[in-house]
C-alpha cells in the first residue's frame, strides 16, 4: 500500500513533467517504489496510473513475487532495455530516464531499443525528490536505526571497551557487533574510529593504532535497520582533557547547535551551512573544516538534500538530514559532532533521532 | 611500485587505443591504479607516461598523501570536471572516459568543461580489462580472503552453531562475526543463509525462519580482506538427508566439477558455462538453474569475466573466477556449490582457493 501510494505520487510528477512514463533503473529507487531488493531490476511507471511493471532476472522470480506481490513481474536479463521495448509496445512516446544514474553506454543500448518509436528524455532526480520527504514508516525505520546506534555506543562505553590500550580496529569491531545485537542488520557504512592524530583525518579507516590516554577518539558510525541508515558522530577524550581539547570541543558543539537551530523548513540550504560555518570561521578555523554541514539520509547514507556552501535548494519539512560540523587540527586531533534529525513543519523543533549525550565525555581509566 | 606498474601498463593501452589520456572515474579503478580509497576521486592517466594526477576533495587531503605518496594530488570537489579542465590545459586532444561508468548527466557536465578544446572518447572497460588478470599481490589477498572464509565456516560448523532450532539470521550473524575473527574487515557481500524451502531462492536474505531437521541449508558468503572479496557457497543437510536431496546434491556437485575442469585459459566463456549446464539440463533441471556459472572476483565481488551462456570472450590465465552452478526446486529446496578459483597457465590445474570440503555434509544433531 505504501509502495503503490508512492508510485501514484510519482505518476503525477511524471505527468507534470510532460512524460508518458519513467524508466526507473536506480536500484534504491526501485526498492522505494516497489519493495523489491534484488540486485538486478528496473521499474516502468506510467503517467496515467496504469499498473507499473517490474523487471528482474530469473534468479529473483520468487523473491520479486514475494516482495512486490501487487506488481506485474517481467523476467529478463537486460532489464532496462526490456522495459524500454515494453514501453514502446505500450504506446509510450516520451519516456523519461534517470540521466543521473544511466551510464553513457547504457543510454546507447536503451536508445537502440526505443528510438525512433519513442523519445528518451532526461529526468534526473525525479524519484530522489520524492524520497527527500520521509513518510511515517520511513521515520519509524530511521528512529529504530538511531536507537540501535545509541544503544550500541552506550554499551561500548559502559562496557569499558573504549579505553586506552585497545586498537581503533578492535573498538570498531566491537561497536559493529553491538549494532547487530541491538537489531541492526549491520553498520550503515564503514565505522570510523579515529584516535589521537588520526582524529584530524575527517574520514579515517580504523587501523591497528592503539588508543592512548589524552587522545581524542572520534567515532562516526551508524546502524542499518530495515534498509534505513542512521548516522552519528561523537568525540570522546580518554583519561583527561587538555585545555585546547576543551576549547576545540566547545567550538564544534556550538557550531553544531547553531546548525540544528537553523533547520527551519524553507531555509536556504547554504544559509543553514553558513549558520554553523560562521562560528568556526570566526574562531579562525575555517580552513580546518573542509566539508559540508550535512546531508540527507534514508535508504542511502548520503542522499538529498546536501547541506553545504554551494547547495542551491531549500530545506523541506519531513526531510531527514545530518548536522555534522568538524574542526581538524593536523597532527594534533579533530572533533566532529553529528546527529541525524527529522525536519518538522514550521514552528516545530526538529526531532533529533540520535540521543547519545553530546557533552564532552571524558572516558575514565578502568 | 605495484600501482605505478599498473599505471604504466594502462598508459600503453591508452596509447594503443589512440587516446592521449584516460580520465578514470570509477572509484575501484582509481583504487587499483593509485591505492587511494576515498569516496570522491578521479585519476588522469596519460598515454605518454607523464605522471598521473589524482583529484579528491579536502576531506581526503591527508589520506591521499598517505595512500598515494607517489602521485600529484589536486584538491577539488567536482573531481572529474577538474581533471577534464586539467587535461585540456595540458594539451590533451583525445580524452578517453569510462562510458560504462560515467552517467549521461556527468558526461554533459564533463563535455561542457573540455569541449571543444578536446574530444571525449568512449573507453569502456579499459581498466577492468587490466584488472581481469590478477598480479601476485592480488592473488595473495584473494587467498587470505578465502582462507578467512574457510576458517569461519569451519568454526561455525564445529562450534555447533549450524543446527536445527536456530534462525537463518542468527547463523548469518555468527558467521559474519567469525569472518572478522579470522582477519576479514567484514563480509564481502550480504551473507546468504537459506534453509528448507528458502534454499530454493537463489539469492535469499536471511530471515527469522528457524532451521529444521531435514532442511537443506545453503550458505553463500565471503570475506573482505585488504579490499579483495572471496566468494563461496556450501549446502548442508541437517540431521538426515532424503534420497532426493542426495540426488540433487550429486547432480550439482558433478556440474560444479565439470565447470572446474573446463577452466582452461583460452576456452570460450560460453563453453565453460555449457560444460556444467549440460549436465543439469540432461537431468531435466535446466529450467531450475536460472543463473550463470560464475563471475570474476577481486576488488569487486562481481567483475570481469562473466561466465554465462551469452558471454562473448575467452578465459584468460591469471583471472580469478567463481564456479557456482545451482539447482532450485521451488518450495522444496535447492543446492548451490561454489568455489573461488585462480585460472593458471595452459596445462596447469586451476588453483581452488576455497578449500572447505564439498562432500554432502550432514550436520548431526548436537
Amino acid at each position: 500500500m505504501t509502495h503503490s501510494h508512492r508510485r501514484d505520487t510519482l505518476s503525477d510528477r511524471i505527468a507534470a513533467a510532460d512524460l508518458d512514463a519513467l524508466l526507473v533503473t536506480d536500484l534504491i529507487n526501485v526498492r522505494y517504489l516497489s519493495g523489491f531488493t534484488g540486485s538486478n531490476a528496473a521499474l516502468l511507471v506510467f503517467a496515467d496510473h496504469r499498473p507499473a511493471v517490474l523487471a528482474t532476472d530469473g534468479r529473483y522470480r520468487t523473491q520479486a513475487g514475494a516482495q512486490a506481490p501487487d506488481l506485474e513481474v517481467s523476467i529478463a536479463r537486460a532489464v532496462a532495455r526490456h522495459l524500454g521495448a515494453r514501453a514502446v509496445g505500450d504506446g509510450i512516446r516520451r519516456l523519461g530516464f534517470e540521466s543521473h544514474v544511466v551510464t553513457v553506454d547504457a543510454h546507447d543500448a536503451l536508445a537502440a531499443e526505443v528510438e525512433p518509436g519513442a523519445t528518451l528524455v532526461r529526468a534526473p532526480g525525479t524519484v530522489e525528490a520524492l524520497r527527500e520527504i520521509k513518510d511515517a514508516g520511513e521515520v519509524a525505520a530511521l528512529r529504530r536505526a538511531c536507537m540501535a546506534a545509541d544503544a550500541a555506543l552506550h554499551d561500548l562505553v559502559d562496557g569499558g571497551k573504549l579505553r586506552a590500550g585497545r586498537t581503533e580496529r578492535a573498538v570498531a569491531r566491537d561497536l559493529e557487533a553491538l549494532l547487530v545485537d541491538h537489531g541492526a542488520i549491520g553498520p550503515s557504512f564503514e565505522t570510523i574510529v579515529a584516535a589521537g592524530p588520526h582524529s584530524a583525518i575527517p574520514h579515517h579507516r580504523p587501523t591497528d593504532a592503539v588508543l592512548r590516554t589524552g587522545d581524542f577518539v572520534k567515532i562516526d558510525f551508524g546502524a542499518l535497520v530495515d534498509g534505513y541508515h542512521s548516522d552519528m558522530t561523537r568525540t570522546f577524550v580518554l583519561g583527561a582533557a587538555a585545555d585546547w581539547q576543551r576549547d576545540l570541543y566547545a567550538l564544534v558543539a556550538a557550531a553544531q547547535q547553531a546548525g540544528l537551530d537553523a533547520l527551519a523548513p524553507g531555509a536556504a540550504l547554504a544559509d543553514i551551512d553558513a549558520a554553523a560555518r560562521t562560528l568556526i570561521a570566526d574562531a579562525g578555523h575555517g580552513e580546518r573544516y573542509p566539508h559540508g554541514l550535512g546531508h540527507g539520509v534514508g535508504l542511502q547514507i548520503h542522499e538529498a538534500p546536501g547541506i553545504n556552501a554551494s547547495a542551491a535548494g531549500r530545506l523541506q519539512a519531513g526531510s531527514a538530514v545530518t548536522v555534522e560540523p568538524g574542526v581538524y587540527l593536523p597532527d594534533r586531533g579533530g572533533v566532529r559532532i553529528e546527529d541525524t534529525v527529522i525536519v518538522e513543519h514550521s514552528g516545530q523543533t526538529p526531532e533529533v533521532l540520535t540521543r547519545f549525550p553530546k557533552e564532552l565525555a571524558i572516558v575514565e581509566e578502568t
